[in-house]
């Protein structure tokens, strides 16, 4: 766990909280992405040395659109940047955490990505994201 | 907004929570504090240039034991590094949101802290903390 990459909030509608958070933090998104096979689009903002992912959902089966059903808007999850995403699965898996996905997936913004199950983490969803360098492509 | 300065995760029980967050994040927390007035026992974790801040209420009124009551644990709130709350209680005001602490009050970590309503934040409270200097003591 290098450091936080990145946190995660889930929005009704990108559009109208690219401005708001433009007037929060005082800068614009700095990039946005489609992610499909998540069903999310996303925009991010950079804070010092972290950044701040806007999550809507494209479709109904998205987790996010699932999140905001039960939830509303609100922090979505916590993202940790890692070198070796396979050997923190690992780790974590042996101190007892539970690990969504196994094999790491492509995620937002060049990432290789896991969750890990907020039931063991004080109800906090923990994503591990790892950058993708051209070895990995 | 300089930076995140920390996130602040609720949680039931700081002695089951400060080990459950060394096993995740790998290194112990590197000081405890609490807060009467709030009604919270703190711990912090270093996180790259950020901080983990887990709170667990010492009183029902506690406003965190009222949101463990509603939401369960799981994240709080995100705070940001500020130079000059006061300015920038003033410029958030003049963008419309709604700010909770016109006078910003002693929060934990020898910070000045106020927060902004989460119904202008997309469901986030945000608080904004400026590190308390000596010529303000």
């Amino acid at each position: 766990m290098n450091k936080i990459e990145h946190i995660g909030i889930a929005v009704n509608s990108l559009e109208t909280s690219n401005l708001l958070f433009e007037k929060l933090l005082g800068i614009p998104p700095y990039k946005s992405e489609e992610v499909a096979s998540e069903g999310v689009k996303t925009s991010f903002f950079l804070s010092g040395s972290n950044k701040i992912e806007l999550l809507e959902a494209t479709s109904p089966d998205s987790p996010i659109a699932k999140f905001l059903e039960k939830k509303g808007e609100g922090i979505h999850h916590i993202a940790f940047d890692v070198t070796d995403i396979t050997a923190e699965i690992a780790r974590l898996k042996a101190e007892g955490f539970t690990v969504l996905n196994e094999t790491p997936k492509k995620g937002a913004d060049n990432k290789l990505v896991a969750f890990l199950h907020p039931k063991g983490t004080n109800g906090v969803l923990v994503e591990l994201c790892q950058e993708i360098t051209i070895s990995e492509l």
